[in-house]
């Protein structure tokens, strides 16, 4: 797909280097929505919340947005109060420049911890930003929101409801805390879809939980993560109601477009050489199966396993038991793909070729059945490599 | 100290090299004690306790026990009823040797997980094992203990009470999860204190909670570890009351026993290039201290900073945010040693020259104050290197 077809009906986008990063890469990006939009927000929730993170999640709840500015190279967090008013002063003087209500634009900020904003630099580019705004300008504010990331995430999607064509397309920036001090994930999702606020907050929610948050690099938690969702209305469809045909075809859209997107983050992970699917089947409760996801997905020593190919049942299982569930050890049931390599409480015997061929792909499916009950939840998680240490211990030679 | 002079009163042990390991290191240990001895222990709380684990747990139920005997080199986990049986039938044919009841052998084993143990040749062998048995046999029985630790863990301290002199002897080893499906930490203490039951256990549990309890490597729980006291009453003291002057006096000798091993531990831990003993103050409760002080200690970000001695404040405090708690961001302090890196909100001036020598040395205290309450709680914790990625990921060149 080229620049140019990366397009939502009423929506602008800009992103330029305005010489907040030191190398000159693209720095500031800017999402503008013609007409006020629907919007929802999933916050990360570090007590230590960056001063954007704050203002936007204030906002938020008013329930209606027109504008995001990101700015990536510095996270404005740690910052004490004159971050917030850094970050607000930002906030204003964009406002005049878009003759919008200054709360109806939304911060981001991605990039070092602790480093005040170069407020006055921002301010400068900001007429800059808002002539570059363009119906094409989505790749551009994407490549503007990246820190250390090894390439631009950026989904698309259209499709029919009651008749009219809507799209949605989501930007992400990844979990990729490739140089130190960098802060993590960033996703917008826009869409021209018309939608009730309550519909709207009801599918956002159901999409993000099994999307951005279910993914682990290293079990870190960022003080700057946010996740938006604008709608702005425009395709001019009839609003679906909760749970109808249309709303639920458009929550698997949503969460296939997202899915999709925090894949890519896994795979764009620190270091990392593959994404292990991790699907818990058979669990008491949905909390039960997340938990017992996350302690495989989050135990280094699974996580260096797979690194090394080696099909280490006994890790897998060990941190299956970590949570101290009173398990039935014969009814748990491990699987690499096809292959069943735990059950009746012992190994079992696999095929070493298509062993060998399983530990050997970028993606393996991890699936673990508990024998408990029958829910399920399913994360995406990525290996511990030498590459995570190098880049994270900033080693010096 | 030589080797002879590890001896506790009543105790004798014994360590060979019965086969179990394909490199014909030591890998069968006995410890007996001439007297019935009062008995305590912890165990892991994974769902997949291996067999030897069950059967001691349910055998100190009884408070009494007279023999341990260790294998290194298998740990007998996962291995259905037949590792329980196989457990079974050692500590039988061993009582039979040693003419005592069978109830009172405690069982432990630690290696590969997911193979059945090699009866017959630790069989064959037991009679040996006893013949080995001697008052100066405890470094031996503590080699043969060892999987891939580089170094033995024993600690030894005599003190007075009531004008009798009680011996306290620690062995342990460690988190070394080196090779592969290798399980985990044992730590046995072994001591001629005449101590009553309910005493025993209060002054146990306190120094394992601030020792054993208190320590990560990589935060993977493992099937097989167990922490289990002996005291066979021989020193002939008058025993202690609870919350004596004599209690306190030997619970903090316990402890400080206990801690030199269990720092032990983490300083031979996977890969372990620092130390890092993370103390939290100012909490709410002491299950907050503790929750932050491992949300620190495990932070993948956290370990890999240290490891490349980069004083990186903003992954402590993302860290310490990360578990939600209501902190005022103006009331957190850390500290690296005596210096002051982060307070009011912000990061803090350092002097460079001195912080350097902080991060270049090999035991690291990071401070953490909270602000919110007078509890506190204090963990060690190792670093993560190109050694732990190494170590288990079984890397293939």
């Amino acid at each position: 797909m080229k620049e140019e077809e990366f397009s939502v009906p009423g929506f602008l986008a800009a992103g330029i280097s305005a010489g907040i990063k030191s190398n000159g890469k693209p720095d500031l990006a800017l999402i503008f929505s013609k007409r006020p939009a629907k919007v929802a927000g999933v916050f990360t929730k570090n007590s230590f919340r960056a001063a954007p993170v704050q203002i936007s999640e204030e906002r938020v709840k008013g329930g209606i947005a027109q504008a995001i500015v990101t700015n990536s190279g510095n996270a404005n967090a740690c910052t004490g109060e004159r971050g917030k008013a850094d970050a607000r002063a930002i906030a204003e003087k964009l406002a005049r420049e878009l003759k919008i209500d200054e709360r109806m634009i939304l911060i981001a900020s991605t990039g070092v911890i602790g480093h005040p904003l170069p407020v006055s630099i921002i301010e400068r580019r900001l007429p800059d930003l808002v002539r570059d705004l363009s119906p094409s300008g989505l790749m551009r504010a994407e490549l503007a929101m990246m820190t250390t990331d090894r390439w631009p995430k950026i989904a698309y999607r259209k499709l029919l409801i009651g008749g009219k064509e809507v799209t949605m397309c989501g930007l992400a920036k990844g979990a990729g805390m490739i140089q130190p001090q960098m802060a993590t994930m960033l996703a917008y999702i826009l869409t021209d879809l018309n939608i009730g606020e309550k519909e709207l907050h009801s599918l956002f929610r159901y999409a993000v939980d099994r999307s951005f948050n279910s993914i682990s690099v290293d079990g870190c938690m960022s003080t700057n993560d946010m996740v938006v969702i604008m709608a702005n209305g425009i395709a001019g469809n009839k609003p679906p109601a909760l749970n109808s045909r249309d709303y639920r075809l458009l929550r698997a859209s949503f969460l296939s477009l997202m899915e999709g997107l925090a894949k890519e983050i896994v795979r764009d992970g620190e270091g990392a050489t593959k994404v292990l699917e991790i699907v818990v089947e058979g669990a008491a409760t949905v909390q039960e199966a997340k938990k017992v996801a996350y302690a495989v997905g989050n135990a280094n020593l699974v996580k260096a396993a797979f690194f090394g190919q080696d099909p280490n049942w006994g890790r897998i299982i060990s941190a299956v038991g970590s949570l101290g569930l009173p398990l039935e050890g014969e009814k748990v049931r491990l699987y690499l793909e096809d292959e069943c390599i735990f059950a009746s409480g012992m190994g079992q015997i696999q095929r070493e070729e298509r062993l060998r061929e399983i530990m050997e792909s970028n993606e393996i499916r991890v699936g673990i059945y508990l024998g408990r009950g029958q829910k399920s939840w399913r994360i995406f998680a990525s290996d511990l490599t030498f590459d995570y240490v190098r880049i994270n211990s900033h080693y010096r030679t």
